[in-house]
């Protein structure tokens, strides 16, 4: 891959169109060959090592998953069960199990920068998966080949980002990702939740949710941590419900074949309604799908 | 299989005797091949999720060993490492694991119904290692498989279940399990410590475990909840050991042959003194041992 | 092997030369081989438990690359997600596992002589990986094979091992296997932290660091554990760094080749410093490499 540090995945940052439309195609493949029962072996015999020092559902798992129908053995580290209690480094930890010989890291980690700072003292490729309110690379790519299973081509097509965008690694990865791929970004969300320089991201910026969703071609959720009204971010949550949250009526709205996106996991009732979450327009459980495949590709192309 | 919902195991009640005997039959295939050294591939490229919502250790255990003696790939998920923590609901939880493609879906959880619920909304088999005070249906087989190892056919035996039936998923099993393999089921306990409608279950009810002991062809000791007594559901341990515990007198006046059961984890001292639990009648680690095979049975015939 | 239990490795307290020489050999190949890519299938279709009643980073995950490294599949089972918190006994425990039919059982426990215990009731091999302050023999094993590739032949070398002795583990087995091997140990530390019958391990006492690196061949450095200021074993950190740290001015004394080893986790700036732990002398992340390979032979031997 031309721009990409070797091996890495740190960032959709970094990437080019041609890195990100490489995997998106081989994720494609995946897909269809986990459809027909198959499974690859590109990984037999080698090990890839899951380090949290967050804790994660469904993204430890789907790398997991992932990494096993490759034919790797997963090696599985969090935060719970560890040293880092007696007070061992970040560096130390992960050069630690570097030693043991796998040929990827996958790490999640509070701290923006994380992984690449890990990255420049291993052996082991560094896979990004999630650092702080920085990026979250592999879940904008499944964003992206979810989005392109249900509009085809991005290029000119308007995706509404809603939420605390200031927070959110994984709206900044999808920013990054639906820009090299042509789409156009909208931010929406309370000027306290935007990031100040929404137009480094090549977004622009909406406060009205409801002008934000006429002609979107796909919205995507942002989860609210909800202990950030603690911090008088916004003001409660139904107040933040009734103004950004996609509600029934909001749904109903938007055209047909217009896709709603939710990284998981849901507060439901707060940024989207039971009804929408459930509903015809979200494809939420086809991102989880689509995650497996596209994780599939990236462990493949870093190992 | 006939009256088994498609292909989920949610609890005995609902299978009939033939469902029963194929899984018993089937795990004891299983059980000659393991001692064989041979390990089966049913389920070669397949992914098989643990998802415990409350804490295990031999039950998780010996799903996972059963899946990957098939040839799967094990998928462990449990409470302590998940965004439940963030607020998700049960349902959510599991539909993303499922979105993830697992084969079946092991999961133990402390309401009663909630395997049931899940069934109903996912692609994956599920299998109920515990619900709640409801079912524990691979507890019942595996104790089906031991008593059929030391008694022969079940029709007509006299099988004591001794202790805390009212709160025990693992009595409920059974009574259903036992039932349909024309066994003669005897609940023995304090009167506190039993369920209202014993014979709704086809069980006979005892409060003395001397006499409930008299022609018994196998015993059956329930865990005790220590927390319970808070409850004033008993008196005091001493007490409950004195008139329900397996002491080495009890144990002595059972015939020859008549095997000793336990679930686990044990309460040593409370209700099975040392000297029984380590006993030539006590067949409770052969219960373990048959547990790998029987949940082969099961997640074959589920996946 | 000789003298050694059957298949158990409870200890290097037991072994004969022959043993560890036969062991380090088979180690040696085993690297050789994942270096080259290859994996070993000795364990193929068998199980490997690990059983952690004590929290560990390297010595679980490479116990669990190597178990994988040799086809096996690994359950893994630590305190915190167990029936511990239910009062079940260790043996109760252990034996539950056992009866689940792993080949081997990896064990770590804070108590001296829990592994000796197990191995008399279970069927599996009982690897001790780590028994309070007793022993830690796949760690003796991986130090003596990292200081081979950078010594040769260890007969007459003098080795230091400095800090903590008293409550090390590692000390005691690194003991142990020098002396087996022909190396001259000495133990360096403040008195209250050196065991009062050093001799009987064979080896020689100094409280001057300075001078007992005279003439070093190799140096391994204890973990201090800083819970044990708290019982006044030693003064203050600044003035334990001061007087048994590893420091540049110390490291750079010792003659070119002299390796400086550290088992794991690194207290940085206290028994040893950043510029140290990160230099030329440092071979830290190699032992830990090596361990990957020594518990390969460890558990081939074994099971």
């Amino acid at each position: 891959m031309s721009r990409r540090a070797a091996r890495h995945l740190l960032g959709i940052h970094g990437l080019d169109r041609a890195d990100v439309e490489a995997l998106l195609a081989r994720a494609a493949e995946h897909k269809r060959a986990l459809a027909g029962g198959q499974r690859a072996g590109a990984l037999s015999g080698k090990v890839v090592a899951t380090v949290f020092f967050e804790d994660s559902t469904r993204t430890r798992l789907s790398f997991e998953v992932a990494a096993g129908a490759l034919g790797a053995q997963v090696l599985s580290w969090s935060m719970k069960s560890s040293s880092v209690s007696k007070g061992e480094t970040l560096l130390d930890t992960v050069r630690n199990i570097d030693a043991m010989g796998p040929c990827a890291i996958v790490m999640r980690h509070s701290s923006t920068g994380a992984p690449h700072l890990v990255s420049r003292h291993v052996r082991a490729a560094v896979i990004n998966a999630g650092d702080g309110t920085n990026e979250h690379p592999s879940q904008a790519l499944l964003d992206a080949l979810t989005l392109r299973e249900h509009l085809g081509a991005l290029e000119g097509k308007r995706i509404v980002l809603a939420g605390d965008v200031l927070h959110s690694r994984v709206a900044r990865s999808n920013a990054w990702c639906l820009g090299l791929l042509g789409a156009r970004v909208v931010f929406c969300g309370p000027p306290t939740l935007l990031p100040p320089a929404a137009e480094a991201l090549g977004a622009e910026v909406s406060h009205d949710f409801d002008r934000a969703l006429e002609g979107a071609d796909a919205v995507m959720m942002l989860r609210i941590q909800l202990e950030r009204m603690a911090e008088s971010l916004f003001p409660s949550v139904r107040e933040y419900a009734r103004l950004y949250g996609m509600s029934p009526r909001r749904a109903q709205r938007l055209r047909d074949g217009v896709p709603i996106l939710h990284p998981g996991p849901l507060n439901r009732g707060v940024e989207i309604s039971n009804e929408v979450a459930d509903g015809a327009k979200s494809v939420i459980l086809e991102q989880v799908m689509n995650g497996v495949a596209v994780r599939m590709a990236i462990l493949e192309a870093c190992a």
